[in-house]
C-alpha cells in the first residue's frame, strides 16, 4: 500500500506544482506555497492537525483567523485542520490571556512546548482577538520561513500605536502619484457593492500589522464628508473592522463653506466649531470607531487656518475638539511651504512648526515627511524629528515611487526607510527613538500607499515588497531591511536558498543604484515637471521657483549644490549641533549629502581623491552598472521561479536599464555645460545629445491625477 | 489495482474541484473546466491523445494553436497531447487545404470520421493558419459544450469580413463610457513593457473570431499619430498579428494642423493630402498590415471636412487615398447631428449620408449605429440600413452599457443585437441581409468595447457575455441569442443542465426587463445628464436641446411621445414604405416603438385595453418584477456555482433591483405630473417623493472620461 500512497501523493503534488506556476501577483505575500522541505512538511502536518480557538464563534475576527488557518494549511501542507473545544486535545492553541504582561493590547506571545506525551504544542496568547489574529499571521509567516516547530518562540507587540496607510485616492478613482491603475475604492458602486478586493486589502494589511487607513487624498474633496459618501465610507469601515483596521478621512479645511453653507471656515468661529462637532457626531454615529482626520492645510493651494490668520495649532485643535469626545484623533501634516516665502523650502516646515510645540491638543499628531523636501531618492532626515519634544509626531514615508522610478523601476525601499530611522538626531538618539517615543500615549507612522486596481495591486511585482516592508517596520522599526526582504522573498518567489540569496541581493542593492543613476551625492528634485518621471535638471519654467529643478541643484560655472550652511540658507542650523558638526564642513560632510548642504566647486576633492565632476560621472555610471548587474542576476534565476513573474520583471528591468542610462546621459550632458570638463576616459558615450534629451516630453505620464 | 486508481483519481479530482471554486473572472470563457461527464471525459482523452499540426513550427499562429490545445487538454481532460509528424498516427489532424471550396480564407471545416481501425479521427481543414486557429477554438468550444466526438461536423466561414472592437480609450487611460476600470492599454509603459494582458486580450478575441481592434477613442487625440505613439501601437500590432487581429486607429481630422504644423486640414488641399499620405507611409512602414482609420467627423465637436465646406465623402476619400496603396480602409462614422440644425436628431444622419451614396472611394465603409439616436435601451433600426445600396456599411453596436445600467446591471445584449439584425428593412430584406451584403468586397460590424483593467475585464461578470455574444454574432449573425447564451454559460458557470437553464432564463429575460424599468413603450434618452446613469426624465438644463430628456419624451398635459410621423418630424419617412405601414398609425404601431414615433394621449387605448398611462405603470412595474424574478432565480443556484462569482452577481442584482425601483418610481412620479392620473390599484407606492429623486446628484458617476 505504501508504494501506492506515494503514487497518489506524487500525482497530487505534480498537479499542484503545475498550477502554482500561474502567478499573477494578486495573492501578494499570502500565496502560501506548498512547503518543499519534506521533513518540515510532515512536522507541520502534525502540528496543524488539531487546533483550539477561543469559543466565541460569532466573533468576526476569530472567524477570519479560522479561515486563514484553513486556507494556509490546505495550500502549504495540503490538509484541513480539525478545530476542537478542548485545549488538551489541540496542538495549536489560541488563547486570550488578559494577564499576559509581556505584551500590549495588540501584541502576541507564541511559545512551543513539548507536553507529557512528547507532543509539540504551540500556544498563541494575546489580550485581544486582534492580537490573536496578528499572532496567527506571525505563525503562518514562520511556517513559510520554514522554521522548525520546536524553534518557534516569539513575543511581540507593535512599537507604534498608529500604523497607517495614506491613500492619495481621488473621488473619481484617479490616484495622485499612483502607478498601479486606479483606486481600489470604487465610490460609485459603494456602499452596495462590496468588492472582494476590500476584504483582501484588509487581510493583507492585517497580516503585516497595519491598523489604519486614510482612504482619501490629502488634497481633499469636501464631498467625502457629505452623508452620501459617509455611508460609503461606513461600508468600508465595516469590512475593515474585524481586521483591526480603523478608517480615517482627510478633512478639507474649507468644508464648512463648501458643503456646510457657512460663510467662513475660521477655526475660532463658533459656527465653524459647531459644524465640525456636528459633522464628527454624524460620522461617529455611522462609524463608532472612526479613526479621525488627516489634514493638509495651507500647503500647495490647500485651504487652512492661515487663511484666517490662525495658526496650524488653532486649526488642528478646533478639529481635535470635535473628535475628542469620540476618542478620535487629528493628524496634521507638517508638509508646508510657500512660494511667497523667500526662505529655503527645506526650512519652512521647521520654521512653522517648531514654535508650535506643546500648543496642540492631546489628540493631535504632527505628521512629518522623512526628509525636509519631498520624498526624494535620498534626503537627510527631517529636522523636525527631535525638535518637537512636547508633540506626538508621526513619520510619513512614501511607499508609492513618485520620485523613485514609479512602477517601472525595481527599488526596494527597506534600506531607505532604515537609513532615515537609524539616523542620529543627536549623539544619543535616533529618529527611530523619536518616532517610538509615545507622547500623550500616541506614536505612529504613515505610508503613502502604492496600491491600485492592477491585478497585482502595486504595478511592479517588487513594489509589493515596499508595502510589506512598510508594514513590518511599522510594527517593529528595529527589523533590518535585509531580514524583511528575506521574509518577503520566501513568501513570494522561492524557498530555494541560492535563488533567495540572488533576489535578496538584487533588492538590497537596488536603492543605492537608483540614488546613483538619479541623484547621487545629495542632488535632489531634478525630475521632470509635474509627473516627476525621468531627468529634467534643466527645468526652469514652472510658476513657482521651488518647483523647478534649477532651484535645487544651483549649477553654475563654479560648481554645483545648494548651500544650506551658514554662508547660505543655513537650513543646517535646524539640526542639533552634533548633526551640524557632521555635515557643515564640505570637506568632511558625509558625501551622500554633500550637494544637499553645500555648493562646491567642480574640482572639489572627494575623499577618494576624485574631483567632484569625475565623482559625479563615476556615481551616475555606477548606478547604471548596478542596474545591469541586477538584470544579469535576474536572468540567472530565470528557470527557477514562476515564468509569468520572471517575464514581467525581466521586461521592467530592461526598461530600468534604459532609463538609468537616460538619467546618466541627460544629467551629465547638462551638468557638463557648467563644468566644461570632459567625461572620464573609457566611460560610455551618451547615446544622444543634450537637445534630444531636452526635447523629450511626456504629456500623459501617469500619477498626476489627471 | 482498479480501486486504488479510482482513489487516485478521486483525490486528484477533489483538489481540482476545490481550486476551481476560486473564480475571479480573468479567464473569461476560456476557463476550460474539467469535463464532468465521465463517458465523454474518456472519449476526449482518447481523441486528444495524439495530434498532428502543420509542420511550420516557426509560425507563431501554429505555436499559439498548439499551446491552446495543451492548456485546454490539461484542464478539461487532465492529459497532455502528443504531437506527431505523421497524419496517419494522429487522432486530431490540423491541415491547410487551399482547395477546400466550402470555406473562405478565414473559415474552417471540421469533420469526424471513423478510420479502418475503428478509430475516431477529427480533421480540421482551413486555407490559412488563422483559419486553423479559429477551427481549434471551435473544436475546444464543442468539447466544452460536451458534444460527442462522433457528432462533430461543422463547416464555417465568417459572414462579415470586418469584425472589430472599438475602444473608446483615451491617451491617459480613462475610458469614455467605460465601467470596468481604466484602459488595458498602458501607453506609458508601451512599447517596452508588454503586459500579459495584451496577449490574453488577443487570445480571447481570436477565440470568438474578432479580427480587428480600434485601440483609440473616436473622440480622437492627434498625438496617437505621432511617431512616439505609433511605435507603441506597433508593439500592440506585433502581439495581435498571430491571433489574426489587425490594429486600427482613430484619426483626428485636424491632425495635420495639430501635429503636422499645417495651417489647414482642408481635405482638398494638396499639402493636407500629402501629409496624410506621408503619415500613412510612416504607419505602414511600422505596421505593414495596419487596418486603417476610424473617423468621427463633424459630430459632437469633433473637427471634420465640413469645417472647410467639404462633404463627408470628400473627407473620407482623401484619407482613403492615403491608405489605399497599402490596402488600408477608412471607416467613416454616420453618427452626426448638429444642435444648430433644427431637424429632429433622429433624422440627421440619414439626411446627411443618403445623398452621398456611391460617392465614397472603394475602400471606405460607413459605420452606422444600430439605431438613429444613440444606443438607447431600445431603438428601431437605423433608417440608413438599406438606404445606401452603393456603399459598404458597417453595423456599430455598443457593448459597453452606457445607457443600459453600466456595470451594475445584468443585461444580456444578445436579444437586443438580434432584434436589430432581424428587423425587416422592407418586405423581403432584413438588416442582417444589408450588413452581410459585401460591397466592394467589404462588410463588417463594430462593437464599442466594454473592456477595462478590472480583474474580470468587464466589471459585471455577465458583461463578459456581451463581448462574447458580439464576437459570435460578428462571425455568424444568424446564431440565436439563446444559443450563444447557452454556449457562454457552459464555458463559464456550469455544465449542469438545470443550473444552465436557470441562468439562461435570467439572461434571456434581462434585456426586456431593463427596457421595461428604464424606457418602455418607445421612450428614450431620459437618463441622467452626461453620465447617463439613472433616471432624469425632467432633465432640461443642458446647452443643447437634443441632449435634454424633455426633447425626447415631450410629455405634456395631453400626452407623451415624439411625433415622428407626417404630422410631426416625419422621421418615419426615412424608412421604406413597408416599414412605414407598420409603424405610422398609432393604433396599429408595434407598441414597443409607440412613443418613439407618436405623441399619444394619456388615455390612448393600448391593444390589451389598458390606457396608455396604466400601461406605462404596468410596464415599469413589470420591469421591476422581472428583476426580482432574476434575483430569486439567481438565489436558487447559489450552492451550485462558484461562490465568488455567485456573491458578486448577487450583490449586483440587489443593486439592480433597487435601481429598477428607482427608475420606476422617479419616472412615473414625474410623468404623473402631466398625466394627472392615479397609479393603478395595488401597485407599489414610491418610496420617496419626486423632489427627492430630482435632488439626487452623481457628480462622479463613471464613464464620462473625466
Amino acid at each position: 500500500m505504501t508504494k501506492i500512497r506515494v503514487l497518489v501523493l506524487i500525482l497530487v503534488f505534480q498537479f499542484i506544482n503545475n498550477t502554482s506556476k500561474a502567478n499573477n501577483g494578486y495573492e501578494l505575500w499570502m500565496g502560501y506555497e506548498k512547503i518543499t522541505n519534506k521533513n518540515l512538511f510532515v512536522k507541520y502536518q502534525t502540528l496543524f492537525s488539531v487546533i483550539y480557538l477561543p469559543q466565541n464563534s460569532q466573533d468576526e475576527t476569530i472567524a477570519i483567523l479560522k479561515k486563514e488557518l484553513q486556507l494556509a494549511s490546505k495550500k502549504m501542507i495540503e490538509q484541513s485542520p480539525r478545530f476542537v473545544n478542548q485545549v488538551s486535545e489541540a496542538q495549536i492553541i489560541f488563547e486570550i490571556n488578559k494577564a499576559q504582561n509581556k505584551i500590549n493590547e495588540e501584541g502576541y506571545d507564541i511559545q512551543t512546548s513539548i507536553n507529557a506525551q512528547q507532543k509539540t504544542q504551540i500556544k498563541i496568547q494575546a489580550k485581544t482577538n486582534i492580537g490573536l489574529l496578528y499572532g496567527c499571521f506571525e505563525l503562518l509567516r514562520l511556517v513559510q520561513l520554514q522554521i522548525d516547530p520546536s524553534q518557534i518562540h516569539t513575543t511581540s507587540s507593535p512599537a507604534l500605536s498608529l500604523r497607517i496607510l495614506n491613500h492619495w485616492d481621488n473621488i473619481n478613482r484617479s490616484v495622485e502619484r499612483g502607478y498601479a491603475g486606479i483606486s481600489i475604492f470604487n465610490w460609485h458602486t459603494l456602499p452596495d457593492y462590496k468588492d472582494k478586493r476590500y476584504t483582501d486589502y484588509a487581510r493583507a494589511n492585517a497580516s503585516i500589522g497595519i491598523n489604519g487607513t486614510v482612504v482619501t487624498n490629502v488634497n481633499a474633496n469636501a464631498l467625502f464628508l457629505t452623508h452620501d459618501y459617509l455611508v460609503k465610507v461606513k461600508a468600508l469601515a465595516d469590512i475593515f473592522r474585524p481586521y483591526g483596521i480603523k478608517v480615517y478621512l482627510t478633512a478639507r479645511f474649507s468644508a464648512p463653506i463648501e458643503i456646510g453653507k457657512l460663510k467662513t471656515a475660521d477655526p475660532l468661529n463658533e459656527e465653524v466649531k459647531n459644524w465640525w462637532k456636528q459633522k464628527a457626531n454624524e460620522i461617529y454615529s455611522l462609524i463608532p470607531d472612526f479613526g479621525g482626520f488627516l489634514v493638509k492645510a495651507n500647503s500647495e493651494g490647500q485651504p487652512g487656518p492661515q487663511n484666517y490668520n490662525r495658526s496650524h495649532a488653532e486649526g488642528a485643535n478646533m478639529m481635535a475638539e470635535a473628535v475628542a469626545p469620540h476618542k478620535g484623533i487629528v493628524i496634521w501634516r507638517a508638509f508646508v511651504y510657500s512660494n511667497e516665502q523667500p526662505e529655503d523650502r527645506a526650512k519652512q516646515a521647521y520654521s512653522e512648526f517648531k514654535p508650535l510645540d506643546g500648543k496642540f491638543n492631546k489628540n493631535v499628531l504632527v505628521q512629518i515627511k522623512n526628509g525636509p523636501i519631498d520624498f526624494q531618492p535620498r534626503e537627510p532626515f527631517h529636522p523636525l524629528f527631535g525638535a518637537l519634544p512636547n508633540t506626538p509626531v508621526m513619520m510619513e514615508f512614501q511607499i508609492t515611487q513618485e520620485y523613485l522610478g514609479q512602477a517601472t523601476h525595481l527599488v526596494y525601499q527597506g534600506p531607505m526607510f532604515k537609513e532615515i530611522l537609524e539616523s542620529n538626531v543627536d549623539a544619543s538618539k535616533k529618529v527611530i527613538d523619536v518616532v517610538e517615543n509615545k507622547i500623550n500615549g500616541l506614536s505612529g507612522i504613515s505610508g503613502v500607499a502604492n496600491i491600485g486596481n492592477d491585478i497585482n495591486w502595486c504595478g511592479h511585482p517588487f513594489a509589493q515588497a515596499n508595502w510589506y516592508a512598510f508594514g513590518r517596520l511599522a510594527w517593529n522599526p528595529r527589523l533590518s531591511a535585509s531580514q524583511i526582504a528575506n521574509e518577503w522573498i520566501q513568501q513570494t518567489w522561492t524557498q530555494d536558498k541560492n535563488v533567495l540569496a540572488t533576489i535578496q541581493d538584487i533588492m538590497m542593492s537596488s536603492y543605492e543604484n537608483m540614488v546613483n543613476y538619479m541623484t547621487p551625492l545629495g542632488l535632489h528634485h531634478i525630475m521632470g515637471n509635474g509627473h516627476h518621471y525621468g531627468p529634467m535638471p534643466w527645468g526652469n519654467t514652472l510658476s513657482r521657483a521651488d518647483w523647478n529643478p534649477v532651484y535645487y541643484h544651483r549649477s553654475d560655472s563654479l560648481g554645483i549644490g545648494f548651500n544650506r550652511v551658514a554662508t547660505g540658507s543655513n537650513a543646517i542650523s535646524q539640526y542639533e549641533a552634533w548633526v551640524q558638526n557632521k555635515w557643515s564642513d564640505s570637506s568632511t560632510c558625509n558625501e551622500k549629502y554633500l550637494l544637499w548642504f553645500h555648493h562646491v566647486s567642480w574640482n572639489h576633492r572627494m575623499k577618494n581623491g576624485n574631483s567632484l565632476w569625475n565623482e559625479l560621472c563615476y556615481k551616475y555610471n555606477e548606478g547604471v552598472k548596478g542596474v545591469a548587474q541586477m538584470n544579469s542576476q535576474w536572468k540567472s534565476v530565470a528557470t527557477q521561479i514562476n515564468a509569468e513573474g520572471y517575464d514581467q520583471v525581466k521586461q521592467l528591468l530592461d526598461i530600468q536599464l534604459k532609463d538609468a542610462e537616460w538619467w546618466r546621459d541627460a544629467c551629465l550632458l547638462y551638468f557638463q555645460t557648467f563644468s566644461k570638463q570632459p567625461f572620464p576616459l573609457h566611460y560610455p558615450k551618451a547615446k544622444f545629445d543634450l537637445p534630444y534629451y531636452q526635447s523629450l516630453n511626456f504629456p500623459y505620464a501617469p500619477g498626476n491625477g489627471k
